[in-house]
């Protein structure tokens, strides 16, 4: 067996966190792990027992492989190409898997500013949650070149259940785009029955029961329907993410001049979650929009659309 | 076991015909069938050796139970209160049937109508299609009063591989309405996922493995995610019914004050298919909006938002 691959973490959030500890149960060395949160850093480097790394180029120095799980195209144009310090720093040989949900450019601009510093990148963009990440049964959807995927194949099959090369560099995160969107459209569209049907005096429990049967069942009625009914919104993948990941489409969209009506009203309703405090709530917590009652705007306010 | 009761039929378009078909086959008489297009009533009457009744009246006086298929709210109005003949005439000790998705004022109007006549009806909302209704296997709701309900279990068993009993009239509707909007969100999402994907050059039979595999995944997706990639829209539920449902539960959430902006949207964009001549396509079709190139609107007419 070859030698495991050194590993270094960026952005060390729940989904980061999981997955280093998933690689440290498969025997990986975890070197350094860095996040903006200091605090979140220190604590999983005392857990796993490793460097928690006050600089990005640290992170770089320490590892072989390098995962980032950020939050936005901002942070990765920040960890990548910051001023004073930045992971490219030295970076000539590494391979940097970059798991947020970016836009598709992003991937492209890192991929190339990478390889001006001899390194390569990869896509790993992950279509699961929480709980997957610590088990390492994430869906993970990998574009990039190739002969990259190969290098780091061990690792990703060591996150994953379901792996799928999507394509060249980019190509990942427009799937992740269109997976997300159409599960945010299908949640806003879940989160309006129940809420109707709430309103109708009707059975909660026994609608769920009937679109699970019909052709209104889905994947979000599994995960997010009851949640919505007993407004547990316990934050799996936040609101502000799903905005995020809609506005990525709708981006995509505009730039094709393709009229998305769907998304554009799930991202508005998105947005309007985040305008008023609640972007923080997992996206079943939509609910608390379409739901009578449990919307925390005052009567008669004027509402967006 | 109890004589077979005899049963007349309103509306014979293909779920109508396909439930006489098979309630024939399971040992009922069939008496007598009725549409306003004659010719179809007069086909099916010859396939099933019954009788074509050119009046209303005419079914009620051959029947023990009536079940009406029918297209919407003014058809049902029509069929039980029209001035010069209807289905109450001589109904007395009759149950009707009532399977059309239609508002849930209506089935409360006509259950109190019939009432006055002495004859008594029944919900029987269906959510599943044409090939269901031919096998026995639909998903039957039902609302009504439990004592109309047990004189006519027997006939709803042999319809249905699964039945749920709702509640009082109008309430199987109301759920019924809330089936089809959520089915409807989830299907003009889904044209909007692949819509995107198809101009962003993926493989889209890839992209439907992809969503199937994760939060993206929904009945619909299994039932029209081909067809909208191949374009086979023949219909199994056209637009023009997908339209008038969404518009059911849009009517039932201004009432109650709701704001349903997917919903809303769902049923603009169903509208704009009848506005542009597509409404008879399947609620696939939907993806002829959302794929570019597809739209037959010209180039730079202002399109409905």
């Amino acid at each position: 067996m070859p030698k495991k691959k050194k590993i270094g973490f960026v952005g060390t959030g729940r989904m980061g966190a999981n997955m280093a500890r998933h690689l440290k149960d498969c025997g990986y060395p975890i070197t350094a792990v860095y996040d903006v949160n200091s605090d979140a850093a220190q604590s999983l480097a005392k857990e796993l027992n490793c460097s928690h790394s006050t600089t990005l180029s640290g992170v770089t120095k320490a590892s072989e492989v390098i995962i980032t799980v950020v939050t936005d195209d901002a942070a990765m144009k920040q960890i990548f190409k910051g001023k004073k310090d930045n992971l490219l720093m030295g970076a000539g040989r590494r391979v940097f898997i970059n798991c947020a949900t970016v836009s598709p450019k992003t991937h492209i601009d890192i991929e190339k500013a990478a390889g001006k510093a001899r390194a390569s990148t990869l896509e790993g963009c992950m279509a699961s949650s929480i709980t997957q990440a610590r088990e390492g049964t994430l869906y993970l959807m990998v574009a990039g070149k190739i002969r990259t995927f190969e290098r780091v194949k061990d690792i990703l099959e060591n996150l994953s259940s379901n792996m799928r090369y999507i394509g060249p560099a980019g190509k990942a995160a427009e799937v992740k785009a269109l997976v997300n969107m159409v599960m945010n459209i299908n949640t806003a569209g879940l989160a309006e029955g129940l809420g109707l049907g709430a309103a109708l005096g009707l059975d909660l429990t026994l609608l769920r029961e009937v679109f699970a049967e019909t052709g209104a069942n889905s994947r979000v009625l599994e995960t997010d329907g009851e949640d919505m009914q007993i407004r547990d919104h316990e934050c799996y993948f936040s609101s502000a993410h799903a905005a995020k990941d809609s506005g990525i489409a709708a981006a995509l969209a505009r730039k094709l001049r393709l009229k998305l009506p769907l998304n554009d009203a799930t991202e508005a309703q998105y947005q309007r979650m985040i305008s008023e405090g609640l972007g923080e709530l997992d996206k079943s917590g939509i609910a608390e929009l379409t739901f009578k009652g449990r919307h925390r705007t005052r009567r008669g306010r004027k509402k967006a659309k």
